[in-house]
């Protein structure tokens, strides 16, 4: 490794926040330090960078913060950093505080937008993957998500108590525009009836006839809807209230808090490793790529093939929820 | 204490399900069993009275429940219980199965129904206060209200997280249609920068002065709303967006999850307490009383007190607010 | 109330750190500012008034506190405050920094040295109860007990999954040095079958009748025992495995995990409730007491007497154990 | 698949109990009665099966347990099954119930014993992964390992909130008597000063060093350590109070809460994969083989394989602990 050639690495979060992005900081500042490297935290992504919102890390910026959810640089969506002025002044601000390596923590639109500025500019980009969709290829599991999906079945496990009390039909409809994963994975995770999500088509007419002849041996039900559904939970729950009139059916939409809380042990590891990784990979001459986990390996996809969507669902869960829910 | 004259005791639980039921059941079944009386358990409320849904209940039964939220009884509504012919049925089938006293846990429709049967007929009925909404008169809590707002502030720490990542306002519904007593004190527990509830009216110019005061030294704040505030969390919302294009405002309605959850020590405590309570008040020859307790002892209340409607929330608690969120 | 005589409250945590510590120095800031007052926080207790570790506190200082478990002024216990030499070094500290009042959060230890100083010198000084052992005179709850006796029984609901697999007895110990109302409480939320307190002798001979008689209709039991129990935990282990040979008995000691945490909702209301009237009583020319609640009330007792021993257990809670545990 | 030959299967859990072993059953379960195939519940394990403890298992039986921590069909070690007298008994009961296939949850003990009973006699036996400590060979976790490093970090969590407020140095003894990976994975989740496992050596004058220097820039620190580590939790406080008197030194040991709980999603959607992989074996003929999940496949490996043990730690792991604990 030649480490003389990094000597001071900005980091930011960026896009929406995950559990976990603090671990993810701690553990680039932790790692930077380790190869006597200084770190830059830059606040609210992209913006602050833009508007030169910088801080000098050091470990005691970082204590006490792998248990905390959200992220102490804040993150923000930055309109600026899509125009060239924008980035031009991004670009001025690190040159001129001495920063020449970054990495960025974030999803999508974080990746898009940093493939851009590392292409346009002579600074290397690091990613890591903080999101709960788990949307992004390249990685097994993204930062967040596996606290988001037990957000999501705690959630449910409490819906459950009050939906077994009075044999209730229970849509809950969980985060997820693009990605069924985090309903995918917390539907088997609560046992759900049934797992609606934008991958694949909802077959109404099945539902229906699944839950009216379960009806007898299994008086409560959960279904889970991803909120990128085509159908989407709303509408569901009036299709099967009007379809099943005798049915207790509610609708649940767990929202926000699926984006905070302590991050579980798994997430807090996983961005412990990252964060040495994505360090690693700036001081090996790295760029332009996203640091992932693939089977238990540490991995490096180029930005533009991790931003590429998933368009099907893993067939080994689908297949699981088609026998476990019958 | 004549134990002679009741030997077998029905309890059932009514209305909307709260988490400490199912302590307040083995309770009861455990104090009846010290007593050597028999229990029954009354399936889904008022109406398994009506469908003689009973099921002779032991230690056994209620071994490992104290720690479940929901009830192992059912809950339902009864329409049929509304009807003189519904509550005669209900009257015959106690009588056919030995059962001479009745315990019921639930809220104010629960107690409403509890006071016209128990007058009708010559069984006598006690209540234990078992909802969410801590609004009934003749106790400081209600079975399951500690549970609640310790549900509610959890989320809101969740929020509170990405709230802060985004320098957000959030605006939280939680259940309350004709109380805020969950908004109350969950608010005071989150922190909230202000709390709209029922009983009193909110003063939007107010609390628009506030936000646009306070926006300086503290970029994210949450704001509670009861559901049964006159304005209600949708038309709050919209009117801040209105009024402050520039804020980042987001609405969650935190929804049944308020119901379930495994009971909190304090809500298992009193459950366990009143139910000892309940049962000797039947040995001691009283009826049509709700069992509460009131400055940490025991208190007895007529059924037509106990459903009387708050009409204003503890100026203690309001004051509070006033100070700490300024 | 006559504000203009106290310009600046000095608040500090001392003695061990209990949950909801932040949320009462939150109390405590912001009503002194709502009061035109200034606050200085003072570090590590009795230790920092006599090392002079003072910094300023304003709202942003108690941002997002009220969640955390701990006490960001942090806590230690001081020898040198029990010399004449070190409270007067303390009482000029506070002269040079013009502090003119204080608020001490914490227990026995906190107020006994808070007497001697407050009597000794002109200067007012009002007590908070910050202790998870609820062992004070002259309030019903201290700050930090709901959320310990919660910490418990959901370390005790874990327990039970495991002795209820393998059949198992288990003695759990919990804190409580000289008080049984930590073991208590949490011993009636968890349904134990027995529970040890130093309030109260504990028949051995009794304890292991139960034990026999009970064991064909229960298998898995639990046992709290109070770590300040005549016998404790581990010899009440040794006792059991000793007669009943043939039991599956073990021994889980539950340690430094009650003393952390996020407070549970009671507790922030508690603590937000007496910081208020804490400062309130500073206002109104009070010293020398500590601030409580009695029945939902605001109550102010002389330190000398808050600090003077609860002999007895609460004889409501020990009849319910008796009924309920049979 | 040939479903013809299975006609009935018995499940059953053995060994220490985990968090998830109720999913597994499910999935059991569930996947049974999908191909057709009747499942008899095995109580207490191995002992159950020679003392012909069965219950028929169908939907119901199966019905809200995906959420519980423990096992419904409790579990117990067999000292009768390492006997060919005991073997022969179990034997002779499945054939005179009908049971023609088997399905084990557990560890290393149950596998052995498996592995014996399967090769002794004409009955296929399938087994599932089902202990805390993931020191199987065959699957990269284990169900319930996830669950019990969550509630470590947990616990540790709440240990840090009162370890940073005194400036403590705490040891936390978590379980693990033969592996080190429930300490390294906790251990990197609460950001450890020192990890000390049975699979490496412990340098304690190394520790001692780090322990020295870094006392200057972070007060509070973990140090985690495995049961099964050379010196062991209790040992190395005494070194540390020794060597550091002037440190707040102490030492909590975890226990049998890392047993229990509330499955995590990770966990229950495991517990939900295998077990439909353990019947599709089955009935594609397998048998002597443990179930695993490699790199998010499933695997198959043979019974006399999966219980060999570990005897390195993943150097990916205590590289990270390495930089970031520095």
């Amino acid at each position: 490794m030649d480490k003389n050639k990094i000597k001071n690495i900005g980091v930011l979060t960026s896009g929406g926040d995950s559990p976990g992005m603090n671990a993810a900081i701690r553990s680039v500042v932790r790692t930077s330090l380790y190869y006597d490297i200084q770190v830059t935290g830059i606040m609210r992504g992209f913006e602050g960078l833009i508007g030169e919102e910088f801080i000098p890390m050091n470990r005691k910026s970082v204590a006490n913060i792998i248990q905390r959810g959200g992220t102490i640089l804040k993150t923000a969506r930055s309109d600026a950093f899509y125009t060239k002025e924008g980035r031009q002044k991004a670009y001025d601000n690190l040159k001129k505080n001495g920063i020449d390596a970054l990495v960025v923590i974030g999803g999508e639109g974080t990746f898009t937008g940093a493939n851009i500025f590392g292409k346009e500019f002579d600074i290397p980009v690091i990613g890591m993957p903080g999101t709960i969709d788990n949307d992004l290829i390249g990685t097994d599991f993204t930062i967040g998500y596996d606290t988001a999906i037990n957000t999501v079945i705690d959630a449910v496990d409490k819906i459950r108590d009050t939906a077994e009390s009075h044999d209730r039909l229970f849509i809950v409809e969980v985060m997820g525009k693009d990605s069924g994963l985090i309903a995918l994975r917390s539907g088997i995770g609560v046992g759900a009836e049934a797992i609606l999500i934008p991958e694949s088509r909802t077959d109404v007419d099945q539902l229906f006839k699944r839950l009216a002849s379960g009806r007898k041996d299994k008086a409560s039900k959960i279904i889970i809807v991803a909120e990128g559904d085509e159908i989407g939970g709303f509408e569901i729950t009036e299709l099967i209230k009007e379809k099943f009139p005798n049915y207790d059916t509610r609708l649940s939409i767990l929202g926000h808090i699926q984006r905070g809380g302590r991050p579980s042990c798994m997430d807090r590891v996983l961005a412990s490793r990252l964060g040495v990784a994505a360090v690693e990979a700036l001081l090996n001459g790295q760029k332009n790529m996203m640091v992932g986990l693939v089977n238990h390996n540490i991995h490096y996809t180029p930005f533009y093939n991790a931003v590429k969507h998933l368009s099907e669902a893993d067939p080994r869960l689908l297949k699981i929820v088609n026998i476990l829910s019958l």
